[in-house]
């Protein structure tokens, strides 16, 4: 006799696997309410066959296919990713460019955030003061200076959120002239100017180091040699820069100084700044899904859609991501590329990315990790077309290529497709270079990710996970599976959700002040 | 009339360019003991020409030709880096693989110094408490545990010197499987049991991460899960692992409590520790440049040579390593090498960065900074005739790839080629990695650099530097110069004092608590 609490759910009306909901799985003999009975245990998020396949037989999952069964499997039997072939990557010469299908989606007025209004006309969620460094040689002087300021500046400047060092491995003992290290160099640049920034750009440099700081700082800046007794006031295209091999430094304590003098000014500035009404339109949201399970496909993600539907229909602007996991997705993404500029733009950041993992021996399918696997995510076509499914059903307005900004390219608004690897850390690093204010992560083995320099608002696609990670996790997606939560519903409170921590209510990373390194993406070798 | 206070070092009796000494260079017009007169300014630590050098004539320093004049050039002018042409990198194909030329240095004996013995016969120079982590994604939690174990913990484990996390931007996101993914994986495996850790390996996982804690420890260790209120006796082989998805774990703080139950039972068998007297012979020195100047081949990199001697003499090892830095000096180093197969092991290894760099459209010239040029290195041939100079004159005995470690290959004693990039925090890591329980480090421009796993003895090139960074630089190589001090005078000095800081005493990052963080070489894609 079958029981309705033993649940399977199939996407799409022309799959022929659905997906196993019950924590903990369901056991071999289980009946299912269509009359199927399982022929061996199936753990949750893992997939049955809904219909017997014979050896060579297309699966499907999402309305696509997503591999062949390798063997013939009766039907009630666990299809997982021994039982079925990884499908060639769909070939990037013959996508359709044709005009776009997706249709904008319809505005949405009168949704506003507490926020802190930039000179360039960007705005932050956060009041922060970042500290750019051009080289890891300064990063132990600057990791004690930041700690003093903590200590004993801040207390003085209140409306300064925090102060963080931009530190990376990059600067020195790398090939900077060849081309992919344009990179890393601009990833650089524009994080030092993420709207949660303030405009307040300063800079500790080493002095001998490869990437100097007018290079850092690119055409038009000028550096500004801060020293500790004395600093010439900034003028518009200036730029303070520490420079510990200065000659004035005398002592590691007039290092010390030097920064602190610097940053003093800087806090001063952006103490005076206060969170004015903003609208949805000045959000920059990046989507990311990290520790994926076959449930990222089926709650959060789509919830996430919907969100960035919503927020693209106020006028916002979204991110999203991760070549390798929108790579199987390039027929869906070409159709939804506003422009042929844009489905050209996509498809040579997708065939860049082709290229830079065939000269490392490797591909697409070097994405899945094991976590995902046990997940139920056979391989990277199903991961992929749960990932996509981050960035809704809007037109895609433009393509930013790793470490490019909005404001270079001139994005104003709209889904854009930041080109980025899927690696959680390289991906939100480049966001934040792309110009991103807020972040929003979806997982479903769980992770306690975080940033420094944005609130990561972080969504569980499983209601176990929410629950045993209830003081990490933000919001909870296993409401669509267990309270029956809609996906627009769903969509919707994430969208009310963001308005709320863009204003400054805090994320359980900021609370328990969690954050990780951000990475460079360096496509270039080092010397 | 010449003044004898106006100095110019020639190295080599068939160099046709000295190195200008004085601080602040020397005005055109100054005429020099040997009656030769300066035609234009020259800066501290760049070339006179000695005699005068027709267009293509060999430019030699080291009485190696460091490159061709590009154009005539009258006695007395400066050779800079634009007149100087770079000579084409040596064939590694015809390298002469003869009998070692090198001699051992006559044994020295009755050195010791005050270390922390470990059960696999390898000697700590500091007790300290590691956490390896799998994954990035977990930085945040081991942070925060870190923070809590040193105010908490650490004060009730006075032998203890610190506790610090491996942490590092490998694990997840990347293509694990194509062969070059060996060199992150044995590098962490590595830096797991280096000798200041006392055998105590811990690590954190995630769970779902690529790098599975049974592929970072590697074979023969079983992973035993460390739960918050319960911790099975470790045994031979097992190696505590909290994994932060273990269902046990319910909330942030139960992740932290596992966290720190785990360190605890760590951190009281490191406690049992005592330094006990040690023979010299269990020193690990690894050597390493940056931020390198003219006078780091005159005054620190020759003095480290007879430092290395010396170690070597005593039965200690010595690592040196930079490959880029290197590499114009195979052909020293190919005759110095105590077999053909360790001659056969440097050649592959620098070919192997030959492609390396020739895959990313770089060759060994992206080596040089803009800081090595204002100090007066023209180029990469001779930047690496004064790097090589730290391995002093003993034959090589081994040759160790990146990430693989002396107690991998048998070596236990001697000068080795531990091959690395020579980028300072790269090198730093896979040093650690092969087993360095001390490091020594030279510069001409300066740099704060600083390891929390190791102490690092800096050593200045110049009396200025050493004057002005007078609490951040260990040792003044300047004295050379200045005082007149020999250069074996000042490797015996450096040896002495490497024998103290081996013992405990603080050298000046430790002092300032200054460390960098680790950084892997990884020449595998990111996904």
């Amino acid at each position: 006799m079958s029981n309705p609490a033993h649940r399977c759910l199939r996407i799409h009306p022309t799959d022929n696997v659905a997906i196993v909901v019950n924590p903990g799985g369901l056991p071999a003999g289980t009946k299912l309410e269509d009359g199927l009975t399982l022929t061996e245990d199936i753990p949750q998020g893992h997939k049955v066959a809904l219909a017997p396949l014979a050896a060579g037989d297309a699966v499907r999952r999402y309305g696509v296919v997503i591999g062949n069964a390798v063997d013939a499997l009766p039907a009630g039997s666990w299809v997982n990713e021994q039982r079925l072939t990884l499908p060639a990557a769909a070939s990037l010469k013959q996508c359709a460019r044709g005009p776009a299908s997706a249709v904008d989606p319809t505005p949405i007025h009168g949704h506003t955030f507490q926020g802190y209004r930039n000179p360039d006309g960007s705005v932050g969620t956060r009041n922060i003061l970042a500290i750019s460094t051009t080289v890891q040689c300064v990063a132990g002087v600057v990791d004690h200076a930041v700690q003093r300021i903590r200590r004993e500046l801040l207390p003085r400047f209140p409306n300064v959120d925090d102060v963080v060092a931009l530190e990376h491995s990059y600067g020195c003992g790398i090939a900077i002239d060849v081309p992919d290290a344009a990179i890393p160099i601009r990833t650089l640049r524009n994080l030092a100017r993420n709207p949660n920034f303030g405009g307040e750009v300063m800079v500790v440099s080493l002095g001998c180091e490869k990437l100097q700081p007018t290079r850092l700082l690119g055409p038009g800046k000028i550096p500004i040699r801060a020293v500790s007794t004395h600093r010439p006031p900034p003028d518009a295209d200036g730029v303070d820069v520490v420079c510990l091999q200065d000659e004035s430094h005398v002592g590691f304590e007039s290092m010390i100084d030097s920064i602190m003098v610097t940053a003093q000014a800087h806090l001063s500035r952006l103490n005076q700044r206060h969170r004015e009404t903003c609208p949805a339109s000045a959000l920059v949201v990046g989507v990311q899904c990290g520790g994926s399970d076959a449930f990222s496909g089926i709650t959060a993600n789509p919830a996430v859609g919907v969100m960035s539907d919503l927020l693209v229909a106020a006028g916002a602007t979204v991110l999203f991501s991760e070549t390798t996991e929108v790579r199987d997705a390039v027929a869906q993404l070409v159709t939804r590329a506003a422009t042929t500029q844009v489905a050209d733009d996509i498809v040579n950041q997708l065939a860049w990315y082709d290229a830079y993992l065939a000269r490392g021996g490797a591909d697409r399918s070097a994405n899945t990790t094991p976590g995902n696997k046990r997940g139920g995510l056979a391989n990277i076509v199903e991961k992929a077309m749960g990932s996509v499914a981050k960035s809704g059903s809007a037109p895609i307005l433009g393509v930013l290529a790793p470490g490019e900004s909005l404001r270079d390219k001139g994005i104003e608004r709209g889904l854009v497709f930041a080109a980025t690897p899927a690696s959680d850390f390289i991906c939100g690093t480049l966001q934040l270079a792309a110009g991103m204010n807020l972040h929003v992560f979806t997982t479903g083995r769980g992770t306690p990710y975080g940033l420094a320099q944005c609130p990561v608002v972080k969504v569980a696609t499983r209601t176990d996970l929410a629950r045993r990670w209830h003081d990490l996790m933000d919001w909870n997606a296993g409401r669509i599976l267990d309270e029956g939560l809609t996906l627009q519903q769903a969509g919707e409170e994430l969208f009310r959700l963001l308005l709320e921590v863009a204003s400054g209510k805090r994320t359980w990373a900021e609370h328990w002040k969690l954050s990780n390194e951000l990475v460079l993406f360096d496509p270039a070798p080092v010397t």
